[in-house]
């Protein structure tokens, strides 16, 4: 197959679709959306992320140390579209605009998206240098979830979860087709 | 909405299903199956990766200071999760089992896994402890791209790569439907 080369580039499909929230003022909250992140540990459980400097939210970031990361579902593509277009500085209350309620926290003061299946609590544990830009690695303190995103074992489902999906060519998706199942499928291949 | 609170997990949806490829001797290549992983900066493009120490490859890895990151699309799926099950010190030569060929890379000695439809080539910029693990932080060096994946301005397009998804309920899932284009569906909550 005839390949091209691009160069350096940060062509990585799929992304998350990610609200970041951080608080604010007194029932206020900053959000924005990222897609360059995810899980880089397990013990315990750790997230990166970059979020660049020049957001209205990141002096609010940098000050509290903490900041809630909430995974929408597909209905929530326009207000995540948002969130990531227009600057804090327009719309210091894009949860009001995107008609979205903040709820409480219950080890960071940053608030969460309640109508997101599922909110992590995360505590800035350092800011790291990549290049001439930097992203934060965070520690997930705390996981919240809908209690109808969760599956029979407690934890939460896909299919319910409903989780919007970012890709490179500025585009969200939805979960498609499940293919198979993990730590499965690939059986059929041993000798 | 009721919430329940799972504590600290990696709960994270979606994650992308990654084939991680290391020369390991001549014309051979150690492949693993990574989801624990993130674009995380674009200047250079970086991404970041948690590979575990355990691994057969691991030791390659440290070795080369680079490998490949390759983007699988669905109908790989079954080669994916072997490559994720079965360790390289029971199939050295996972390529083989899974009906993969192995091409040269340019700048690095780990090669690229012709099926997928995005390759980068990846230099280790540095392995950051996290918590009780570590992650590498990789700079991406290029971007090999399958003609038939490349949209008309010269960018692979979502629907052709046709990615893997891995979701942490043990599943693989494909893109389904395209709910919109980003920096523009929000334009609608615009005042």
């Amino acid at each position: 197959m005839a390949k091209q080369q691009l160069g350096p580039t940060t062509q990585l499909f799929p992304m998350p679709a990610l609200l970041v929230a951080v608080r604010t003022g007194d029932g206020t909250a900053g959000i924005l959306t990222v897609a360059w992140a995810g899980i880089v540990g397990g013990q315990p459980p750790m997230m990166a992320l970059e979020i660049g400097g020049s957001h209205y939210s990141t002096p609010y970031i940098e000050q509290e140390g903490s900041f809630t990361v909430n995974v929408p579902s597909t209905d929530m593509a326009v207000g995540v579209d948002y969130c990531g277009t227009v600057s804090g500085t327009r719309d210091p209350n894009k949860a009001e605009t995107c008609g979205w309620t903040l709820t409480p926290a219950t080890q960071i003061v940053s608030p969460l998206i309640a109508e997101c299946p599922i909110n992590f609590e995360c505590r800035i544990e350092r800011k790291i240098e990549a290049g001439r830009a930097a992203f934060y690695l965070v520690e997930i303190l705390e996981t919240h979830v809908d209690e109808e995103a969760l599956g029979k074992d407690g934890s939460p489902s896909a299919s319910a979860v409903d989780p919007l999906i970012y890709t490179p060519d500025k585009s969200y998706y939805g979960l498609g087709e499940r293919i198979g199942e993990a730590w499965s499928i690939g059986k059929a291949l041993s000798k």
